[in-house]
């Protein structure tokens, strides 16, 4: 996607073998990329949340697990880079999967060809996200463009209201909630998408700069304001990303995002959302008895970073002391109030028959 | 209500017959009283939000004027004094209910009674909004003990969701939404209560301020958390304050307040609102076509108030510059998805008939 008008991706390889990123902490207020050499520079690059979104830490640390050992391709060295990788963000599932990946493809290797296949490896997951949040985008478009050609009346912007921050920083490319958006723009549908702010963390900020970047009109609201724009008919359409999904079409997603799909159902809002069929736990069923709820730092509720006059970056505190504080992280949507999930694979119903077709497509040889 | 320990109304009128507020700016990181003497006194302090509220910001209003008038008593000064006052919170419709209240009583009299039969009227309706809350607070403390009455279990404290502050500080004293909990804690009803963050102005922390000092029980909690909560039976009723209620029982309050009712009602969570019947439009039926949704500055979103390390109050910008903000500043909750009205005259069902049957309870000579 762009940044001030050159195409970008959230990391990438450069001429030189270098891995670059793009420093996320200092967003949206200042565009600064990195390049990242040593172990700790990967490490730390993830634990202070320089890249986030589960997608893209899984590749940062499949990148830095393969640059570790080219500097080093002992066995000892791979399991120490391994787990201080892991340590990172313990509970990043995505992390564990790109670490695990590349070890279980480097293990028959002689170790003089390890890092060399383990950097081909991180730059096909790399290409492989950009590939599979493109088809959710293109297959996003569709629902856009039809919604587009339905309305009447002269304005016929597709209003879209999104949550949190599923968008291309969060991945290589595209995003997935975002990618629909960015595809349909692209086409010149005219959408014009509804930012939730996001809070505690705020992510609504990045995605109101992402759509900013690429040219895409769009309004920042607080997280109260999407029931009173849907009841209004100011909303045509809700796509919000995934964490996880249920093998019943359960969507557990950053918190505030049920409240959401409640008030779409309510007035008749189709509400979808946008996953890379990786995010489904086939393991699960009732979403809301069985996936765990994490809860954060009371701290992210407390403080809040943002920029002084003087363009410092500032935190300050926003509730009384002495006031105890729960942050809940994740809620989740059950599948009777989700239109349909946009995959990789084409758009399906959120029930169960459903998501079984949509599993037999994925394992077909 | 307890602050520090000592009883305090939100403005009070001293032994030296002089007018004392409590300074809500600072609040809820710093208690500091402050004495009105001057017309500007009391217009800055409406103007400035150092009182807030509509019952509060009326009955300063009408203090104002009477104090005015105890310096000078003459119909121009009066006039003056009541344009200088209206014009401090424009959309604010208590204020001008009460100037125009004290104007119309005193109208018949010689100017050289007008100053003490100002001041008689504007210690009565301090009298009459504290009695108004204490009965609202009498009439919901019986909802909330049948509510823990009917609680099964080891753990029987009532779990209450709140949403901005509509609490003692926005009143004289109890406030609406908050008098029946702490009527409820004064009764030894074990209560815990639920605070919404109240984005963009975060009123929830005024609110967690006052449950602390009045040492309820209570969780600050991110506007998006609710819906959780609710899902997972942590939440036993809400309890919302109205701005606005409609002739059939339309809410119109904080925005956000949808969201919440849309959740209680998906998850069988009672969800009632407390409040004055003079907050009620018997002019209006149905409060989403009928009422316009005040936009608020986008500054209120893009720039968050707190405390730096340093104790000092600081602005910081949370959003990217560049990006639109839109800030509606109340939404409509239809009457379907409200459990009851408390009023100072009861509870009442959210429907034509019932509130027909509390207008005749009212204008009953």
């Amino acid at each position: 996607m762009q940044v001030h008008g050159t195409p970008h991706q959230s990391i990438w390889l450069d001429e030189q073998n270098r891995i670059t990123i793009i420093d996320q902490t200092r967003l949206p207020y200042e565009f600064k990329t990195k390049i990242l050499s040593s172990l700790e520079d990967f490490a730390r690059a993830i634990e202070h949340m320089e890249v986030r979104g589960a997608p893209l830490i899984g590749i940062t640390a499949a990148f830095g697990l393969a640059m570790t050992l080219k500097e080093n391709p002992s066995f000892e060295n791979e399991e120490a880079a391994a787990t201080r990788l892991l340590r990172t963000r313990p509970t990043a599932i995505n992390l564990k999967w790109a670490v695990d990946r590349i070890r279980a493809i480097i293990k028959p290797h002689h170790r003089k060809d390890v890092a060399s296949i383990a950097l081909t490896e991180a730059c096909s997951m790399l290409q492989h996200d950009m590939d599979t949040c493109e088809k959710i985008g293109d297959f996003g478009l569709e629902i856009i463009r039809r919604i587009h050609e339905e309305k009447t009346g002269k304005d016929k912007t597709v209003n879209i209201l999104t949550h949190c921050n599923a968008g291309w920083l969060a991945t290589v490319d595209w995003g997935t909630a975002t990618a629909p958006i960015y595809k349909a723009h692209l086409n010149n549908i005219p959408v014009h998408v509804w930012v939730d702010e996001t809070r505690p963390r705020n992510q609504g900020a990045i995605t109101a700069w992402e759509l900013g970047q690429q040219g895409v009109p769009h309004t920042y609201v607080t997280d109260n304001t999407g029931g009173h724009l849907m009841q209004h008919g100011m909303v045509d359409l809700c796509i919000v990303g995934s964490d996880r999904t249920t093998a019943r079409g359960d969507v557990c997603n950053k918190i505030g995002t049920y409240l959401k799909a409640l008030a779409a159902t309510a007035n008749k809002v189709p509400f979808y959302t946008a996953l890379p069929t990786s995010t489904i736990d086939w393991q699960v069923n009732d979403g809301i008895l069985e996936i765990p709820i994490e809860q954060r730092s009371p701290e992210e509720i407390t403080f809040i970073q943002g920029t002084t006059a003087h363009n410092d970056l500032e935190k300050v505190r926003v509730t009384p002391p002495g006031s105890p504080v729960a942050n809940f992280a994740f809620d989740v949507t059950p599948a009777h109030l989700v239109s349909g999930l946009i995959t990789e694979f084409g758009v399906f119903e959120a029930n169960a028959s459903s998501l079984k077709q949509l599993r037999e497509t994925i394992e077909k040889p």
